[in-house]
C-alpha cells in the first residue's frame, strides 16, 4: 500500500495525502438514494464517482468497508422541516403501504448500478431500520445540551452550538447567512430559531410511517440518519464520508453538528464531494422535475434525446470529467463519448491481434505510472482516460505495422489496460457478442483436447479417458484424426 | 374475481375455498432465508412456491402486498433459544461486522431469485430493522401476562398460556409431547419450563448485534420478528402465512402464540407450508450441511450432480411436484425435467409455425378449463403441466400435418400456453441453446484449469505457463484461490 494518494477535503478546501486511520482497513460512508423514483443521472454521478473510489482503494490493497444508506424515511419534500415526508406522500398518491413504494424504486435502482458496473457496498443500512440508533443520538445532543423539545419534536440548538463550536465549519456559511436565507415556514413556529434543525419529529395523525420515542410518536429528522449508521457500522471516527456537493449544506454541515454535540468530535477525516449534473446550466434533479431517468437514456425514450445511450457510454461520460467539475447534459457530448469509449474498446481488443516482435519500437512503460499518478491525483479520472488514448495510439500504430513490440512489453502493456479500463474505472465491454464467445470457448475446447494427447503421448491413460469421457458427459462429439481431434458441441 | 380457488390450510387440515379479508386486497406473509450463506434447493422450494401463489392471485385480479422477510438477526444455530447467532457466528469467523455478511449473501441471494424468475415480493423487511416492533410485542404479551423476566431475558410462558388457549393448535403436539422432546441445554435454566420460549434475550458481553430495551441490551427472540412485521405491514388480521414444512414447529406454533398472547386471536386466516427436499430420504438443509447450492446446481460443481442444471430446469422440477410433496433430488430426475421441459418449450415455439386452416379436427378450448380447474385445486402445478403437456401433443399432431386448426382456435390456445407456462408458472425461454452450450463450455474451462492444476503440482510449469498465458490472450481472466480457479471470459 505504498502510494501517494491524494484527496481533496472539502473540510479544509484542499487536496491531502490519504492516510486511513486504522490501515489496512478504510471506512467509508456515502450518502445513497431517497427511493421515491426512478434513479437519474443525477443518481449515477455520486454512485460512479465512489465506485471508482471504492475500486481504487481495493486494488491499493485496503479493505475497504463501504457503506451506502437507502433513505426511506424523514426525507422531507423541501429539504427543510416542513413539507410531506417523501415517501409518505409519494405512498398516499398510489395508496401503497410506504415501504412498497420504498422496495419498488430499491429493486429498481439495485438494476440500475448493476447496469451500470456499479459494485455493490459491503453494508446498505435503510434509515427506517436504525430507529433505535438515531433515537439513541438524539438523547446524546439532548443530554449535552445542544437540543431541546417543543411539542414533542426535538430540535438541534444551532445558535447555542455555534457559541461553543463552529456551525458552518464544513459549507462555509455563518450562521447570519444562513438565518438570511432560511424562508420562515409553516410549523416553524415550534422552534427557537429558524436556523435550527429538527432531530426527532412528532408525526401528525394522518402520518403513516412513526415509532415511538421518549418525547412522541414520530421519525427522526433527515440528518440523523447518517450519523447513526455511520458510527454503528463504522465508529466513532473513520476515514471517509462522501456526496452531492448539493449535501454539503445543510445535509452534511448537520451531520457534523450533530457528530460535535454527541461525542465532542467529527466522525469524518476527509469529506469528498461530487458535482452537479447540470442540464441547461440548472442543477438536474428529482425535486426541481428536469431529470431524466437512466432507463430512459438507456432506451432513448426521453424527448431531449436524440438516441439510446448505452450503460457504458454514461459511466465513461461520467468519468471524462474529473469528479468536483460540472458535467453539462447534452447529446453532443454523450455522442462523443460513446465514439472515444467504443475507440477505448477497440484498442483493448487490438492488443489480442498483435503478435509480439524482438523489440519494441515504443515506450509503454510508463503509461501505468502515468495513469497512477492521475488517480492519485485527486482521483483524476479523464487524465488517465487522455493517457490510455495515448496507449490506444501506440496500439494502433502497432497493429498497422508501424512500430514493433516485445511479448514482455506487449504482457505489460495488456495489464495497464485491462487494470485501468476494468477493474478501476469499472467499464466493461457491451454487445458481447456470442460469436467471439465462441470462438474463444472454442480455442479452450482445442487445448483440452491437446493436454488429452499430450497424456495419451505419455501412456497416461486414465487422465486421457477422463478427458474424453467428461467432454462426452458434457455432449461433446470427439472424433479422433490423423491430424488430431476433431469436435462438435450437440446443443 | 369468479373463482373456486381452494388452498389446504394447515390449520385445520384441509382445503378450503379462499376467500380474502378485504377483497381485492390480499395480505401474504412469508418466511424468507436467514441470510448467512448461499441460497441452495431447499432455498428455491418455498421461494417457487410462493412464486407461484403470488402469480396466480395477482392473475386473479387481486391487489396482493407480498411480505417475504430477511432473517439478519436472532436465529441462533440450533433452533431453539441456544448457540451462538448464525450470523454473528459467520462474521466472528470471516472478521466482519455481522452486516456485511447480511449484505454479501443478501445481494448473492436476490440474484438467485431472479436466474430462477422468482418475482421480488412487495416489501421484505429485515428484522434487526424491526427492533422497536419487537420490543412493542413483547411488552404487549407481558402485559397480557403471557412472559416473564428472568436475568434480563423475557420467555414466553408456555404452561400459562396453555391454559387458557391451545399451544399446539398448528403442529397438533401437545404441551407434554413438547415437554418430553425438549432437550434440557444450557442456559435454559432461566426458564421456569423447557417448552418456553424467548421473546428477548440479553446479551452475552462478546454478542455483537444488540439494542437497548427495557430489560437489557440485548437482541429479539426468533420467533418475535414474524409476528412483529406481519403485523406491521399487513395488519392485525391477514390473509396468508407461508412457509417450509419445517417451521410449522416450532416457528410458526409460536407465532400463534405470541399472536394470541398479545392480541386475542391469531392473525393468519391461511396457514401454508410447502413440503421439503430430500436428499437420500433427510431434508436438505443447511443445517445439515447436506445442501446442493443453486449456484453449484447451475454450474454443475457439485459431486452430486452429473451436470449442470439451467435455472428452469430446477424451477420445473420443482413444480412438477405439488407443493405439499416431497420432492426427492437424483440427477435422473432432474434430467427428466430438463426434457420435460424442452419438451413443452418446443411446444409453445412450435404454436408459430402453425398455418391455421378452415376447420378445427382438435379440441383446444377445455385446456384452459382444465388447467384452472388444477391450479384451483390447491395449486396442483403437476397437474397443469400434465395439462400442457396432452396440449403440446396437440401442437405437435398439428404441426405433423395430422391435425388442422382454425385461426381462432390457435389464438386460444396461444393465450392458454403463455398465461399458464409463463405468467402462472413463471417459466420463461431460455434461449436453450446459447445457454446450454455457454454452460458446456464453462465446463471445459473448468476442466482445463484443472490440467493446469494437476501441472503445478507435478512443478510442470511450462505447461501450466502455457495454459495461463493462452487462455488470458483468448480474453479469459484467471483468478487463482484457495478453492482452485475462477475464471471470467471479457467479451
Amino acid at each position: 500500500m505504498e502510494h501517494q494518494l491524494t484527496i481533496y477535503n472539502t473540510l479544509n478546501r484542499k487536496k491531502e495525502l490519504f492516510v486511513p486511520l486504522h490501515t489496512p482497513h478504510v471506512g467509508m460512508y456515502v450518502c445513497g438514494p431517497t427511493v421515491y423514483g426512478d434513479a437519474h443521472l443525477g443518481h449515477a454521478r455520486p454512485a460512479i464517482t465512489f465506485d471508482l473510489l471504492f475500486r481504487y482503494l481495493t486494488h491499493l490493497g485496503y479493505k475497504v468497508r463501504y457503506v451506502r444508506n437507502i433513505t426511506d424515511v424523514g426525507h422531507l419534500e423541501h429539504d427543510a422541516d416542513e413539507g410531506e415526508d417523501k415517501i409518505g406522500k409519494k405512498a398516499r398518491l398510489e395508496e401503497l403501504e410506504p415501504m412498497e413504494i420504498v422496495q419498488f424504486y430499491l429493486n429498481r435502482y439495485h438494476k440500475a448500478m448493476e447496469v451500470l458496473n456499479v459494485l455493490p457496498p459491503s453494508i446498505e443500512p435503510h434509515a427506517s431500520g436504525h430507529i433505535i440508533e438515531q433515537i439513541q443520538l438524539v438523547k446524546e445532543i439532548l443530554h449535552n445540551g445542544y437540543a431541546y423539545e417543543s411539542e414533542g419534536s426535538i430540535y438541534f440548538d444551532v445558535a447555542k452550538y455555534n457559541k461553543d463550536h463552529h456551525y458552518g465549519k464544513l459549507s462555509g456559511r455563518n450562521l447570519d447567512d444562513v438565518l438570511n436565507t432560511t424562508r420562515e415556514l409553516d410549523g416553524q413556529g415550534e422552534k427557537r430559531n429558524p436556523a435550527d434543525f429538527a432531530l426527532w419529529k412528532k408525526a401528525q395523525p394522518e402520518h403513516i410511517m412513526r415509532w415511538p420515542s421518549p418525547w412522541s410518536d414520530g421519525f427522526p429528522g433527515w440528518h440523523c440518519e447518517c450519523t447513526a449508521m455511520g458510527k454503528k457500522y463504522l465508529g466513532n471516527h473513520f476515514d471517509i464520508h462522501g456526496g452531492g456537493m448539493d449535501l454539503i449544506f445543510p445535509h452534511h454541515e448537520c451531520e457534523i453538528a450533530q457528530s460535535v454535540a454527541s461525542q465532542g468530535d467529527d466522525m469524518v477525516h476527509y469529506w469528498m464531494h461530487n458535482n452537479m449534473i447540470t442540464i441547461n446550466g440548472t442543477k438536474m434533479g428529482k425535486s426541481l422535475g428536469n431529470f431524466i431517468t437512466l432507463e430512459e437514456f438507456i432506451q432513448g425514450s426521453h424527448k431531449l434525446l436524440s438516441q439510446a445511450y448505452s450503460p457504458m457510454t454514461i459511466r465513461f461520460f461520467i468519468l471524462q470529467a474529473h469528479y468536483r467539475s460540472t458535467v453539462d447534459f447534452s447529446n453532443e457530448a454523450l455522442q462523443a463519448s460513446e465514439k472515444g469509449l467504443s475507440r477505448l474498446m477497440e484498442a483493448v481488443n487490438g492488443l489480442d491481434k498483435i503478435t509480439p516482435g524482438t523489440s519494441s519500437t515504443v515506450e509503454t512503460k510508463s503509461l501505468r505510472t502515468k495513469c497512477y499518478e492521475a488517480m492519485n491525483d485527486d482521483l483524476n479520472s479523464p487524465i488517465v482516460i487522455a493517457h490510455l488514448f495515448d496507449g490506444a495510439k501506440i496500439i494502433n500504430n502497432i497493429i498497422a505495422g508501424n512500430d514493433t513490440i516485445t511479448l514482455d512489453d506487449l504482457n505489460d502493456l495488456k495489464e495497464t489496460f485491462h487494470l485501468f479500463c476494468f477493474d478501476i474505472l469499472g467499464l466493461k465491454r457491451e454487445n458481447s457478442s456470442d460469436e467471439k464467445r465462441e470462438i474463444a470457448f472454442g480455442k479452450v475446447v482445442d487445448m483440452l483436447l491437446e493436454q488429452r494427447l499430450i497424456a495419451k503421448a505419455n501412456k497416461d491413460w486414465s487422465t486421457s479417458d477422463k478427458i474424453r469421457n467428461e467432454l462426452t458427459n458434457l455432449g461433446f462429439e470427439i472424433k479422433d484424426t490423423k491430424e488430431g481431434s476433431e469436435w462438435k458441441l450437440n446443443k
